[in-house]
């Protein structure tokens, strides 16, 4: 057993994971790094955002993911940097060596060189990310219960959601959910339903990577839900006031990024000892193998990865990362039996874009679907998609209960309180009480 | 509706939620003021803490709560200090003023002056203490994982909980299961079976609020699920690398404080300005009406109340709470009417504390049961107990889950994972794999 070689994979991701599942019976020892203990199911992350699901449904320990996979081990760590010379991978805190290296770890936020505006508008791509983002928007409405001056309710009840990408259009369907439907009774000063949610894109549309008729139709069912959708405006300042987009400026207490991801820092350091060479997003570009030009024992999957498959670029969507996952398995199968490794074909599956409740988009083999059609079409293909977990019973629980009930189980504010308003006042003073 | 009195609660506990409700239909504005958002559901906190519930499975928003109590409002914020001479209650940021005032803001942990404990051995009283002891919990098993040195992996499997009462016993019964039951296959280098579980008492016997054979009872079935008890043996020093308790020192990298409690420090502000005296552990002796002595405005309810009934202290648990707060809506209501207050009587319905899976103590009405069919009277009361939660039935989903498959969904790390191990080392080096 000890011949076996060593098949190291960096990011627990969609396209990691499945790779990792796909050497299940193969002749390795397999080690999978990851720096969170769990696999996150990402396009749910706007429902835990929400206070829709909770955090475990949409993660599942990686552990327990591998645990009947005996030729794999799981090990939580960080990795700094990889040389592809020595052919180890570096740690925070260790180092580990590998036969073949399997690079996973996606793609994080960018604010296009604006980092100061991170605190201002987090961005949405872990559960912390997911949890702090519900605990500004619910605290938005406490403090907005608690003020007196008009001016200052209007700036809490005020949420700006920046980039139309699937995260944006699916955070603003959800937090018009929420306001509109959700939280209706449960305040006595304000009106949750007249909360402003304004969806700001830089481009001249929604849902760049749809098709025009989706775009459309997105558009307009959000505006039924009552979300101020402003296309053509880049943002060019954030702070913890409000926005300016286009030369207006929009004042509001919780702003939300969902505009620019930048790929993994990894690719950096494969670049600096390997032939590869990154795109402007940061991105390793690859062979047609998914190896790394100077590296043949190395492969670039998932969101780190730029390739172009039947002359068109593989989009940074999960069901991508998951067939390059697998192709990558089979592909150092191959190598190992000396074999010659086979080109990458993305099938494309289709898109979807879920719009609150009961509405979405979905392009798919050349359809352009809207409506309770498209989301049911959305909610099979999450629910078929929530693969081994045991999550996807409770995930159905509960979103059987948010679809009847509307009702959300999960709005809970964790962390301490900071005093909300900014000056002591006199409650009582105002007539708070029975104003219904 | 001006004239009615406006009675506020500070404190959405059990006592202060049971107290809201009972003014349902009395003639009165409400104002109901806490620092979190959330009524938690304590007795369950270590099963968020062992990763077998969710947090949201045992938290329900106040607002939520109260959302059909139209007379009710809630306010999100913090009480810094109450004046009962001018009938207003200070908060952070704001003041409110009442006519009527039910103070139920519980006890926090007390590490008996040491307060440098407190980081080295969190306890267990809000979420965030648990999701903590979680992760602290489940990264010792990770760390052990990947340590090579024998008696580091030792000390990151060994796990002290300091406290004999129903919180520590049942702690140390659900962190045996999670590592004899639930982690069994999820490792490759260590066995977690093999953990040492070690609860620490200063007293002579575990439970001591419990009856002779119970606590006996508790000690035989935590032996059997391989905790090791120490009675008799006040601990003396902690800190990030293990316990002093009468006189031995036991090396460990997880303490958890189950020990103290020490009552709201707004009993301190009831003193200043009433005639009510507090006890050694920091309560308000109240009347025997529940109201404060020399403020007949302001009563005092649950943990943070001192109050004998028919001769007995009556204990710091939920029913007791539970009986405060509806006892007191019932005074405030009588003196409103301008009828005579009445004093509170406790009734004892039993005492319960719960050992791993199937196995618990129950002393009620006399008898002493333990064993499976104390487990399931246990169940039972907690499932009657999650009133008014839609979490009754997610709770009961994910029970039957943990109990069918020796599983457990929410076992996430959450929070940036700090370097394991102190020392840089090569892992492939270790013959980790294939162990088994």
């Amino acid at each position: 057993m000890d011949a076996d070689k060593h098949v190291v994979i960096i990011g627990g991701g969609f396209g990691g994971i499945e790779a990792a599942r796909a050497f299940k019976r193969a002749p390795v020892r397999l080690t999978m790094i990851d720096r969170r203990n769990h696999h996150l199911f990402q396009p749910l992350l706007y429902q835990v955002a929400t206070g829709e699901l909770n955090p475990a449904d949409i993660a599942s320990p990686i552990r327990r993911i591998l645990r009947h996979q005996r030729n794999a081990s799981v090990i939580l760590g960080e990795a700094s940097s990889i040389d592809a010379r020595q052919k180890i991978v570096h740690l925070l805190d260790g180092e580990v060596a590998y036969d073949y290296l399997i690079v996973a770890t996606g793609a994080t936020h960018s604010y296009f060189g604006h980092d100061e505006w991170l605190e201002p508008a987090p961005g949405l791509k872990t559960l912390e990310n997911a949890v702090e983002i519900r605990r500004r928007v619910l605290v938005a409405y406490e403090a907005a219960e608690r003020e007196i001056d008009q001016q200052e309710i209007a700036n809490w009840m005020t949420f700006v959601i920046i980039g139309g990408g699937p995260t944006g259009v699916e955070m603003a369907g959800a937090l018009a959910d929420l306001s509109r439907r959700v939280l209706e009774r449960d305040f006595r000063r304000i009106d949750p339903s007249k909360a402003r949610i304004v969806l700001i894109e830089a481009g001249p549309k929604l849902l760049p990577a749809m098709a025009p008729e989706s775009s459309a139709n997105a558009a307009r069912q959000l505006e039924r839900l009552g979300v101020e959708i402003v296309t053509d405006s880049p943002v060019t300042a954030i702070d913890d006031r409000g926005v300016t987009h286009g030369g207006i400026r929009l004042e509001s207490r919780t702003v939300i990024w969902a505009a620019g991801v930048a790929a993994s820092p990894l690719g950096k350091s494969i670049a600096a000892t390997t032939n590869a060479k990154l795109d402007r997003a940061g991105r390793v570009i690859v062979n047609q193998d998914l190896s790394v030009p100077g590296a043949d024992d190395v492969f670039v999957i998932g969101d780190l990865a730029s390739i172009n498959s039947d002359g068109k670029p593989v989009p940074g969507l999960s069901p991508a990362a998951i067939q390059e996952g697998r192709h990558t398995a089979k592909n150092v199968a191959r190598s190992i039996r000396g074999e010659p490794t086979l080109p990458f074909h993305y099938r494309d599956k289709g898109t979807l874009a879920t719009i609150g409740k009961a509405a979405a988009v979905a392009d798919i083999a050349g359809l352009h679907l809207s409506g309770l059609v498209a989301w049911l079409m959305w909610l099979f293909v999450h629910i078929l998609f929530l693969i081994g977990f045991r999550n996807r019973f409770i995930v159905i629980v509960e979103w059987a209960w948010t679809y009847l009930s509307h009702d959300r189980g999960a709005r809970l504010i964790t962390g301490d309180v900071e005093p909300l308003l900014e000056r002591g006042e006199k409650i009582e003073n105002r007539d708070r009480m029975l104003s219904k």
